[in-house]
């Protein structure tokens, strides 16, 4: 008996979700040709001032260990133990993340990363990767890429059982998919942009800042947040908004840009030598959140990370997601094999509702972020949460710790979280819980 | 001194909002230009089966008056004074829209319609009308319109000083808008969708059902509603999910569609001969809710009607709203004249939260229509609106009066009725409003 045709996968687009689904399929022995537009990053310099550092946690930790990269990954990152956040006049206060000492988030380069990803997925011996070759289409019905070099124009076609999506927010697989009548699609822009800056490493690639730390200066309407990275240098993004008083529009000259800092972030202007040529050869990026259904078109057509589902980067959780869809996504295929349209619709059945979840957690951190945190009440509901949890380890779990530092669903993680607030809420209501909390609050303090 | 030339408009689509638009444009000495893919209706029949009925109301009909249209109009409508409910067991019960006896929503035919409005723009002197040249795309920048013609396939481009892009839900003017950076969109569909169906006049034209009603026959979670038409007859829309049981997909022989209408809608299937014929005929139809933003392109482009916020049809303000945009927006240009830009952006932030409201009402009275309108709760309250507007007619207006009956504007009048129903329930808190609800009832009763 002759051993059947390993079935074929196109994947469109060899970023972060494109490189991890190409491991996951070639492990899995199926037939894999990874397009991307861009050129190798291993062989080209990519473009700067383009890329929101990266958090990976324990979504991405385990999704990578899967495929036994998990410990190559991490040692090419910094971890970030909590926030820093520095205050007008130049104060430091420091936010632990976690509950327990392995609580850190992992600040590590994309590029870096898509790399060990890259050769990863040729090391599997299944995984075929072509650059330079940007989607120009997809015939849906028959798993059928177009594609366009980029350096000659020359068009061809790339057919295969199946296609996976990967190719980020402005996907063209998706934008195909969109044609089909019924597809709910939406995009929004947050009226915040981003403009990526640069604090240099000290002398001896010494850092300026506290290394272990994700850095934030929360003004109110805006933040500057920086993440270390390996040599000694920090990146900084400034989110800000593009229109009105203080806005993106309103920073015209070097003598404006130079007083806003000077004002805004008073203790981050010394660190930034190069803050008025980043300024202006940085372009200000926006940010979008995407929501789309279905993920899939029958057997043919999948959509993974962004491309189903681009969300904020204010919970650190982007390249998270979509580093667990191919973890959950190649489960389902495994668990479906060989009907590939149960799999599409039970992966979609299983994440849709979560990274909507992780959508709007994403927004509603950002306003965290930009105007909570440095607040008392803020700082005081973050301490009762983790007095709660440290009398209760497993009845009361603060949010960030399970979206960041378990795999619970997010849907789940919001779900729980709520419940678990208005246990503490009717218990608050008690005199007797008033002791409790008066208990809590001076254990806390010590 | 030379007079300046007036400016230029294109305006892409003679559907309603359109064919409105222009007479406004005309009317004010501007030069219009009219492109609509479709052949002129006044010269070859439309498809039929693809067309929900219409209901002009108060917002319609002042936009229309504006321009001398309304008594034109209404002559060629059927005035609909409320709702007639159809039980399982054919039992009928009828609720008047209104507050008043000029309350009634103005059954009419679309194409009719569309006629009356084509013949007005002709006669403005300043609008040129293009059948069948369908818009191929739009450069912004320049507002020009590259259209095709349908029969021939030849390609022109039409260049104006404005475009209005009046071309409806599937508009191809936003989607050139799309493409700009920062756009926001979202589509979404409903999980239910259409079939239209006739009852056919009786002998002599008489009408099988009460004339002056719109009838629904309401079953959970689907429905079928019937207007009447001028000839005696009327158009019946089934909605009904696409999908799971009792769905569209599930009807499948003539013996499933037969069985399925004589269980649920007894009364209705004596009165309607073609219906197995009908239902293989007729596509099913999809329905969606769209919403935008920005609605305008500098001072080149402009949204209206539902290119800008297509909504669903069970509010029957789908129309309304569009008119009522020809209205503002031709008031918003001449307020601000010569400058379209103010204009245009002056038009979208009267206009955009509204129609925004609109959406969710239009969603919510889906529910209300299929579920809630047989329910003893639902004609309660609908029962006690109507009491406290008559004991308070100024400070009590139910929703339904002020979204059909007033031009309120739209996000005004939810929130209006938010406080009404605020203050009642504060009211019926205390025991001495417990003694006027209970008189209420009474006197409802009588």
């Amino acid at each position: 008996m002759a051993a059947a045709r390993p079935a074929k996968f196109t994947v469109v687009g060899a970023g972060l979700g494109g490189a991890l689904m190409a491991i996951y399929l070639g492990r899995a022995g199926y037939e894999v040709e990874v397009h991307e537009r861009r050129a190798d990053p291993r062989v080209s310099q990519q473009d700067g001032g383009r890329s929101i550092n990266l958090a990976i946690s324990t979504r991405g930790i385990e999704s990578l260990a899967a495929v036994g990269l998990a410990d190559e990954i991490l040692r090419m990152a910094i971890p970030m133990r909590g926030r820093m956040m520095h205050s007008l006049h130049g104060e430091l206060a420091f936010q632990p993340y976690g509950t327990e000492a392995a609580h850190v988030i992992n600040s590590v380069s994309r590029a870096d990363l898509n790399i060990a990803l890259l050769n990863a997925a040729e090391k599997t011996g299944n995984v075929r990767l072509v650059f330079g070759k940007r989607c120009a289409g997809v015939d849906l019905d028959t798993a059928t890429v177009s594609v366009t070099d980029v350096d000659t124009g020359k068009k061809s076609t790339v057919r295969a059982d199946a296609v996976v999506g990967a190719d980020g927010a402005f996907s063209v697989v998706r934008q195909q998919m969109q044609r089909l009548d019924r597809f709910d699609y939406e995009q929004a822009y947050l009226e915040h942009g981003y403009k990526e800056l640069t604090i240099p490493a000290g002398p001896d690639g010494r850092f300026l800042l506290e290394r272990h730390a994700l850095h934030i200066w929360p003004r109110g309407g805006f933040m500057l947040i920086a993440l270390p990275n390996r040599d000694g240098s920090f990146t900084a993004t400034l989110f800000w908004p593009l229109e009105g008083e203080d806005s993106a529009a309103s920073l015209r000259t070097e003598a404006d840009v130079r007083r806003y800092f000077a004002e805004m972030f008073p203790d981050a202007v010394p660190l930034m030598p190069a803050l008025i040529e980043d300024w202006f050869r940085n372009p200000a990026g926006t940010l979008v959140t995407i929501r789309c259904r279905p993920w899939h078109y029958r057997d043919k057509v999948v959509l993974l990370g962004d491309a189903g589902h681009a969300v904020l980067p204010f919970y650190g959780q982007g390249a998270n997601a979509a580093f667990e869809d191919c973890l959950v996504l190649s489960e389902c295929l495994a668990a479906h094999a060989p009907d590939r349209e149960q799999a599409f619709a039970r992966f979609q059945a299983l994440r849709k509702r979560n990274t909507d979840a992780l959508a709007d957690l994403s927004l509603a951190n950002f306003v965290e972020m930009r105007d909570h945190t440095a607040s008392r009440t803020f700082l005081l509901a973050r301490r009762l949460e983790k007095g709660l949890h440290r009398l209760f380890p497993a009845r009361f779990v603060p949010l960030y710790t399970m979206v960041t530092f378990s795999r619970t669903p997010y849907a789940e993680a919001v779900e729980r979280a709520r419940r678990q607030w208005r246990i503490v809420k009717l218990a608050a209501a008690a005199p007797v819980a008033a002791g409790l909390s008066l208990l809590l609050w001076r254990r806390s303090r010590r």
